[in-house]
Protein backbone atom coordinates (compact mmCIF):
# COMPACT_ATOMS: atom_id res chain seq x y z
CA UNK A 1 0.00 0.00 0.00
CA UNK A 2 1.64 3.17 -0.90
CA UNK A 3 0.78 6.82 -1.11
CA UNK A 4 -0.95 8.22 -4.74
CA UNK A 5 1.56 8.86 -7.17
CA UNK A 6 0.80 12.50 -7.67
CA UNK A 7 0.62 12.36 -3.62
CA UNK A 8 4.37 11.14 -3.51
CA UNK A 9 5.34 13.83 -6.39
CA UNK A 10 4.07 16.86 -4.50
CA UNK A 11 6.19 15.79 -1.28
CA UNK A 12 9.41 14.94 -3.92
CA UNK A 13 8.86 19.08 -4.57
CA UNK A 14 8.26 19.42 -0.93
CA UNK A 15 11.05 17.72 0.19
CA UNK A 16 13.77 19.52 -2.11
CA UNK A 17 13.25 22.84 -0.41
CA UNK A 18 15.04 23.45 2.32
CA UNK A 19 14.78 22.47 6.10
CA UNK A 20 11.55 20.36 5.32
CA UNK A 21 12.12 16.72 5.59
CA UNK A 22 9.96 13.28 4.92
CA UNK A 23 7.58 14.31 7.82
CA UNK A 24 6.83 17.91 6.78
CA UNK A 25 6.88 17.89 3.39
CA UNK A 26 3.97 14.74 4.16
CA UNK A 27 1.82 17.14 6.27
CA UNK A 28 2.29 20.05 3.96
CA UNK A 29 0.99 17.94 1.10
CA UNK A 30 -1.95 16.99 3.09
CA UNK A 31 -2.24 20.24 3.53
CA UNK A 32 -2.74 21.20 -0.31
CA UNK A 33 -5.38 18.92 -0.16
CA UNK A 34 -7.47 20.30 1.90
CA UNK A 35 -6.89 24.07 0.77
CA UNK A 36 -9.16 25.77 -1.47
CA UNK A 37 -8.56 25.08 -5.11
CA UNK A 38 -8.08 29.09 -5.72
CA UNK A 39 -5.11 29.47 -3.54
CA UNK A 40 -3.56 25.92 -4.78
CA UNK A 41 -3.64 27.20 -8.44
CA UNK A 42 -2.65 30.80 -7.48
CA UNK A 43 0.37 29.15 -5.84
CA UNK A 44 1.48 27.18 -8.83
CA UNK A 45 1.18 30.39 -11.32
CA UNK A 46 3.13 32.41 -8.53
CA UNK A 47 6.06 29.84 -8.63
CA UNK A 48 4.95 29.02 -12.38
CA UNK A 49 5.86 33.12 -13.29
CA UNK A 50 8.01 33.25 -10.15
CA UNK A 51 11.66 32.99 -11.85
CA UNK A 52 10.27 34.67 -15.45
CA UNK A 53 9.57 37.78 -12.86
CA UNK A 54 12.57 38.22 -10.49
CA UNK A 55 16.00 38.97 -11.97
CA UNK A 56 18.99 39.90 -10.53
CA UNK A 57 19.99 43.50 -11.67
CA UNK A 58 22.42 43.86 -14.29
CA UNK A 59 24.39 46.38 -12.10
CA UNK A 60 24.64 45.40 -8.55
CA UNK A 61 23.32 42.37 -8.22
CA UNK A 62 20.18 43.28 -6.03
CA UNK A 63 16.74 41.15 -6.95
CA UNK A 64 14.24 42.99 -9.08
CA UNK A 65 11.61 42.75 -11.60
CA UNK A 66 13.43 44.37 -14.71
CA UNK A 67 16.89 45.10 -15.50
CA UNK A 68 18.32 47.26 -13.03
CA UNK A 69 16.53 47.55 -9.28
CA UNK A 70 14.97 50.71 -7.77
CA UNK A 71 18.76 51.54 -6.41
CA UNK A 72 20.88 51.17 -8.95
CA UNK A 73 18.20 53.58 -10.97
CA UNK A 74 17.67 56.49 -8.38
CA UNK A 75 20.08 59.29 -9.21
CA UNK A 76 19.41 60.79 -6.00
CA UNK A 77 21.41 57.82 -4.49
CA UNK A 78 25.30 58.30 -3.30
CA UNK A 79 27.05 57.13 -6.28
CA UNK A 80 30.29 57.18 -4.65
CA UNK A 81 29.82 54.92 -1.86
CA UNK A 82 29.24 50.74 -2.16
CA UNK A 83 28.15 48.23 0.07
CA UNK A 84 29.22 44.95 -0.63
CA UNK A 85 26.99 42.52 0.92
CA UNK A 86 25.86 38.80 0.92
CA UNK A 87 22.45 38.61 -0.44
CA UNK A 88 19.34 40.39 -1.19
CA UNK A 89 17.79 40.14 2.33
CA UNK A 90 21.26 42.22 3.71
CA UNK A 91 20.41 45.02 1.25
CA UNK A 92 16.65 44.85 2.66
CA UNK A 93 18.25 44.72 6.64
CA UNK A 94 20.60 47.75 5.53
CA UNK A 95 17.70 50.14 4.00
CA UNK A 96 15.08 49.09 7.09
CA UNK A 97 18.19 51.37 8.83
CA UNK A 98 17.28 54.61 6.63
CA UNK A 99 21.28 55.46 7.12
CA UNK A 100 22.78 54.51 4.36
CA UNK A 101 22.23 56.44 0.88
CA UNK A 102 24.91 54.82 -1.63
CA UNK A 103 24.50 52.08 -3.58
CA UNK A 104 24.74 47.91 -2.78
CA UNK A 105 26.96 45.57 -4.77
CA UNK A 106 25.41 41.83 -3.94
CA UNK A 107 27.84 39.00 -4.05
CA UNK A 108 25.37 35.97 -3.77
CA UNK A 109 27.30 33.33 -1.36
CA UNK A 110 30.95 34.06 -0.13
CA UNK A 111 34.18 32.58 -0.57
CA UNK A 112 34.40 29.28 1.42
CA UNK A 113 36.18 26.02 1.12
CA UNK A 114 33.93 23.90 2.76
CA UNK A 115 30.74 24.52 -0.23
CA UNK A 116 33.47 25.04 -2.82
CA UNK A 117 32.48 28.35 -3.91
CA UNK A 118 35.60 30.65 -5.59
CA UNK A 119 35.63 34.02 -6.50
CA UNK A 120 34.11 33.05 -9.79
CA UNK A 121 30.96 31.71 -8.64
CA UNK A 122 29.98 34.76 -7.25
CA UNK A 123 29.39 38.57 -8.36
CA UNK A 124 32.66 39.52 -8.24
CA UNK A 125 34.07 40.70 -11.33
CA UNK A 126 31.10 43.29 -12.07
CA UNK A 127 32.05 44.97 -8.84
CA UNK A 128 35.59 45.72 -10.11
CA UNK A 129 34.07 47.12 -13.35
CA UNK A 130 31.64 49.65 -11.70
CA UNK A 131 34.82 51.54 -9.65
CA UNK A 132 34.95 54.53 -12.25
CA UNK A 133 33.97 57.95 -9.29
CA UNK A 134 33.64 55.36 -6.25
CA UNK A 135 35.09 56.46 -3.00
CA UNK A 136 34.19 54.26 -0.34
CA UNK A 137 33.65 50.58 -0.27
CA UNK A 138 32.18 49.36 2.85
CA UNK A 139 32.76 45.95 3.31
CA UNK A 140 29.25 44.06 5.05
CA UNK A 141 29.68 40.55 4.81
CA UNK A 142 28.89 38.47 7.75
CA UNK A 143 30.77 38.48 10.69
CA UNK A 144 30.86 34.79 9.95
CA UNK A 145 34.23 32.97 9.04
CA UNK A 146 33.08 32.76 5.47
CA UNK A 147 31.98 36.64 5.27
CA UNK A 148 35.46 37.58 6.89
CA UNK A 149 37.63 35.74 4.45
CA UNK A 150 35.84 37.12 1.22
CA UNK A 151 35.77 40.87 3.23
CA UNK A 152 39.51 40.18 3.89
CA UNK A 153 40.15 38.88 -0.16
CA UNK A 154 38.24 42.14 -1.22
CA UNK A 155 40.14 44.43 0.64
CA UNK A 156 42.73 43.32 -0.83
CA UNK A 157 42.32 43.75 -4.87
CA UNK A 158 40.44 46.99 -3.53
CA UNK A 159 43.78 48.68 -2.14
CA UNK A 160 45.20 47.86 -5.57
CA UNK A 161 42.82 50.10 -7.32
CA UNK A 162 43.05 53.06 -4.66
CA UNK A 163 39.72 52.78 -2.85
CA UNK A 164 38.96 53.30 0.42
CA UNK A 165 37.30 50.17 1.71
CA UNK A 166 35.80 49.38 5.41
CA UNK A 167 34.58 46.80 7.13
CA UNK A 168 31.53 47.04 9.23
CA UNK A 169 31.78 46.99 12.97
CA UNK A 170 31.48 43.59 15.24
CA UNK A 171 30.31 43.69 18.71
CA UNK A 172 27.83 43.30 20.90
CA UNK A 173 23.99 43.72 20.09
CA UNK A 174 22.14 46.49 21.69
CA UNK A 175 19.82 44.94 24.05
CA UNK A 176 21.88 42.17 24.80
CA UNK A 177 23.20 41.16 27.74
CA UNK A 178 27.41 40.69 28.31
CA UNK A 179 26.73 37.61 30.42
CA UNK A 180 25.41 35.85 27.09
CA UNK A 181 27.79 36.96 24.94
CA UNK A 182 30.37 35.05 23.13
CA UNK A 183 34.19 35.37 23.81
CA UNK A 184 34.91 36.43 20.39
CA UNK A 185 32.10 39.13 20.74
CA UNK A 186 33.15 40.41 24.03
CA UNK A 187 36.70 40.44 22.69
CA UNK A 188 35.63 42.66 19.31
CA UNK A 189 33.43 44.63 21.56
CA UNK A 190 36.46 45.32 23.61
CA UNK A 191 38.63 45.64 20.85
CA UNK A 192 36.69 48.47 19.16
CA UNK A 193 36.09 50.26 22.27
CA UNK A 194 35.62 54.36 21.86
CA UNK A 195 36.74 57.00 24.33
CA UNK A 196 33.42 58.75 25.26
CA UNK B 1 12.55 49.94 -0.58
CA UNK B 2 10.34 47.01 -0.66
CA UNK B 3 10.71 43.35 -1.83
CA UNK B 4 9.43 43.25 -5.99
CA UNK B 5 5.76 41.92 -6.42
CA UNK B 6 6.29 39.02 -7.48
CA UNK B 7 8.61 37.87 -4.71
CA UNK B 8 6.32 39.03 -2.19
CA UNK B 9 3.41 36.37 -3.90
CA UNK B 10 5.81 33.79 -3.55
CA UNK B 11 6.59 34.78 0.24
CA UNK B 12 2.69 34.89 0.90
CA UNK B 13 1.96 31.41 -0.88
CA UNK B 14 5.01 29.94 1.30
CA UNK B 15 3.35 31.72 4.60
CA UNK B 16 -0.58 30.02 3.95
CA UNK B 17 1.54 26.45 4.55
CA UNK B 18 0.91 25.83 8.18
CA UNK B 19 4.18 25.81 10.27
CA UNK B 20 6.17 28.29 7.77
CA UNK B 21 6.14 31.76 9.13
CA UNK B 22 7.52 35.02 7.42
CA UNK B 23 11.11 34.36 8.13
CA UNK B 24 10.73 30.93 6.54
CA UNK B 25 8.63 32.01 4.10
CA UNK B 26 11.54 34.71 2.99
CA UNK B 27 13.92 32.30 2.91
CA UNK B 28 12.17 29.58 0.69
CA UNK B 29 11.29 32.26 -2.03
CA UNK B 30 15.16 32.81 -1.64
CA UNK B 31 16.01 29.40 -2.54
CA UNK B 32 12.95 29.02 -5.05
CA UNK B 33 14.92 31.71 -7.09
CA UNK B 34 18.48 29.79 -6.90
CA UNK B 35 16.34 26.62 -8.07
CA UNK B 36 16.83 24.96 -11.22
CA UNK B 37 14.40 26.12 -13.62
CA UNK B 38 12.90 22.80 -14.39
CA UNK B 39 12.22 21.88 -11.03
CA UNK B 40 10.31 24.91 -10.17
CA UNK B 41 8.41 24.39 -13.40
CA UNK B 42 7.54 20.73 -11.79
CA UNK B 43 6.49 21.59 -8.72
CA UNK B 44 3.96 23.67 -10.38
CA UNK B 45 2.70 21.72 -12.51
CA UNK B 46 2.67 19.25 -9.73
CA UNK B 47 0.67 21.85 -7.45
CA UNK B 48 -1.75 22.20 -10.53
CA UNK B 49 -2.62 18.61 -11.19
CA UNK B 50 -2.59 17.95 -7.51
CA UNK B 51 -6.01 18.25 -6.36
CA UNK B 52 -7.22 17.42 -9.82
CA UNK B 53 -5.74 14.11 -9.67
CA UNK B 54 -5.97 13.37 -5.85
CA UNK B 55 -9.85 12.59 -4.71
CA UNK B 56 -11.16 10.79 -1.82
CA UNK B 57 -12.10 7.32 -1.82
CA UNK B 58 -15.96 6.83 -2.51
CA UNK B 59 -16.32 4.12 -0.22
CA UNK B 60 -13.66 5.01 3.05
CA UNK B 61 -12.85 7.99 2.23
CA UNK B 62 -8.77 7.48 2.15
CA UNK B 63 -6.63 8.88 -0.16
CA UNK B 64 -6.56 7.68 -3.94
CA UNK B 65 -6.24 8.64 -7.80
CA UNK B 66 -8.90 6.95 -9.03
CA UNK B 67 -12.56 6.67 -7.52
CA UNK B 68 -11.94 3.70 -5.09
CA UNK B 69 -8.80 3.24 -2.90
CA UNK B 70 -6.15 -0.06 -3.24
CA UNK B 71 -7.88 -1.40 -0.11
CA UNK B 72 -11.77 -0.83 -1.28
CA UNK B 73 -10.37 -2.63 -4.16
CA UNK B 74 -8.74 -5.32 -3.03
CA UNK B 75 -11.34 -8.27 -2.67
CA UNK B 76 -8.59 -10.62 -0.73
CA UNK B 77 -9.51 -8.18 2.41
CA UNK B 78 -11.38 -9.19 5.32
CA UNK B 79 -14.91 -7.40 4.38
CA UNK B 80 -15.94 -7.60 7.95
CA UNK B 81 -13.72 -5.61 9.51
CA UNK B 82 -13.12 -1.72 9.36
CA UNK B 83 -10.83 0.16 11.25
CA UNK B 84 -11.98 3.70 11.67
CA UNK B 85 -9.18 6.11 11.68
CA UNK B 86 -9.00 9.68 11.98
CA UNK B 87 -6.65 10.51 8.71
CA UNK B 88 -5.27 8.62 5.46
CA UNK B 89 -1.91 8.93 7.20
CA UNK B 90 -4.19 6.81 9.95
CA UNK B 91 -4.25 4.05 6.89
CA UNK B 92 -0.54 4.46 5.42
CA UNK B 93 0.83 3.61 9.60
CA UNK B 94 -1.51 0.32 10.18
CA UNK B 95 -0.59 -0.93 6.56
CA UNK B 96 3.17 -0.74 7.63
CA UNK B 97 2.44 -2.91 10.27
CA UNK B 98 1.52 -5.76 7.72
CA UNK B 99 -1.03 -7.39 10.68
CA UNK B 100 -4.25 -6.09 9.92
CA UNK B 101 -5.92 -7.20 6.64
CA UNK B 102 -9.86 -5.46 6.88
CA UNK B 103 -11.23 -2.44 5.44
CA UNK B 104 -10.77 1.21 6.89
CA UNK B 105 -12.80 4.41 7.51
CA UNK B 106 -11.11 7.44 7.10
CA UNK B 107 -13.09 10.46 9.40
CA UNK B 108 -10.82 13.17 8.66
CA UNK B 109 -10.77 15.08 11.77
CA UNK B 110 -12.38 14.57 15.37
CA UNK B 111 -15.43 15.81 16.92
CA UNK B 112 -14.14 19.06 18.75
CA UNK B 113 -15.72 21.53 20.49
CA UNK B 114 -12.67 23.64 20.45
CA UNK B 115 -12.61 23.40 16.79
CA UNK B 116 -15.97 23.55 16.47
CA UNK B 117 -15.90 20.43 13.98
CA UNK B 118 -19.39 18.58 14.66
CA UNK B 119 -20.36 14.95 13.38
CA UNK B 120 -21.93 16.30 10.49
CA UNK B 121 -18.27 17.85 9.13
CA UNK B 122 -16.83 14.32 9.34
CA UNK B 123 -17.00 11.43 7.13
CA UNK B 124 -19.18 9.53 9.76
CA UNK B 125 -22.59 9.08 8.19
CA UNK B 126 -21.38 7.29 5.33
CA UNK B 127 -19.69 4.64 8.18
CA UNK B 128 -23.12 3.41 8.75
CA UNK B 129 -24.27 2.88 5.64
CA UNK B 130 -21.78 0.56 4.90
CA UNK B 131 -22.06 -2.24 8.33
CA UNK B 132 -23.79 -4.63 6.43
CA UNK B 133 -21.98 -8.10 6.75
CA UNK B 134 -19.49 -6.44 8.98
CA UNK B 135 -18.69 -8.21 12.30
CA UNK B 136 -16.21 -5.72 14.13
CA UNK B 137 -15.48 -1.88 13.91
CA UNK B 138 -11.65 -1.11 15.35
CA UNK B 139 -12.06 2.42 16.63
CA UNK B 140 -8.61 3.60 15.94
CA UNK B 141 -9.09 7.43 16.39
CA UNK B 142 -5.95 9.04 18.46
CA UNK B 143 -5.86 8.23 22.47
CA UNK B 144 -6.09 12.03 22.50
CA UNK B 145 -9.17 13.85 24.37
CA UNK B 146 -11.09 14.73 20.56
CA UNK B 147 -9.89 11.11 20.04
CA UNK B 148 -11.41 9.27 22.45
CA UNK B 149 -14.68 11.51 22.48
CA UNK B 150 -14.85 10.58 18.70
CA UNK B 151 -14.36 6.74 20.34
CA UNK B 152 -16.71 6.88 22.50
CA UNK B 153 -19.82 8.73 20.02
CA UNK B 154 -19.27 6.35 17.98
CA UNK B 155 -19.19 3.16 19.88
CA UNK B 156 -22.34 4.27 21.31
CA UNK B 157 -24.51 4.54 17.72
CA UNK B 158 -22.47 0.62 17.03
CA UNK B 159 -23.64 -0.46 20.14
CA UNK B 160 -27.42 0.08 18.73
CA UNK B 161 -26.84 -1.54 15.37
CA UNK B 162 -25.21 -4.97 17.45
CA UNK B 163 -21.92 -4.25 16.02
CA UNK B 164 -18.64 -5.41 17.82
CA UNK B 165 -16.60 -2.61 18.81
CA UNK B 166 -12.99 -2.45 20.13
CA UNK B 167 -10.58 0.44 21.04
CA UNK B 168 -6.87 -0.16 20.31
CA UNK B 169 -5.48 0.04 23.45
CA UNK B 170 -2.99 2.81 25.09
CA UNK B 171 0.43 2.15 27.09
CA UNK B 172 3.90 2.42 27.38
CA UNK B 173 5.24 2.41 23.80
CA UNK B 174 7.87 0.09 22.91
CA UNK B 175 10.94 1.14 24.09
CA UNK B 176 10.22 3.71 25.91
CA UNK B 177 11.49 4.54 29.63
CA UNK B 178 8.91 3.75 32.21
CA UNK B 179 10.47 7.13 33.90
CA UNK B 180 9.84 9.20 31.18
CA UNK B 181 6.01 7.70 30.25
CA UNK B 182 3.61 10.63 31.74
CA UNK B 183 1.00 9.70 34.52
CA UNK B 184 -1.74 8.70 32.33
CA UNK B 185 0.05 7.02 30.26
CA UNK B 186 1.63 4.98 32.59
CA UNK B 187 -1.77 4.19 34.16
CA UNK B 188 -3.26 2.78 31.10
CA UNK B 189 -0.59 0.50 30.95
CA UNK B 190 -1.30 -0.30 34.36
CA UNK B 191 -5.16 -1.18 33.78
CA UNK B 192 -4.26 -2.16 30.40
CA UNK B 193 -2.23 -4.95 32.36
CA UNK B 194 -2.18 -8.82 31.09
CA UNK B 195 -1.21 -12.50 32.99
CA UNK B 196 2.07 -13.63 31.33
ZN1 LIG C 1 21.00 47.33 -8.71
ZN1 LIG D 1 -11.45 3.03 0.09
Amino acid sequence: MNYPKSFLDLVECFKRLPGIGGKSAERLAYYVLSMDKEYVQEFAHTLMNFQDNIHYCKKCGHICEGDYCEICQDETRDQSVICVVESPKDVFAMEKVREYHGLYHVLHGTISMIDGTTVDDLNISSLFERLDGVKEVILATNPTREGETTALFLAKLLAKRNIETSRIANGLPIGSNIDYADELTLLKSLEGRKKI
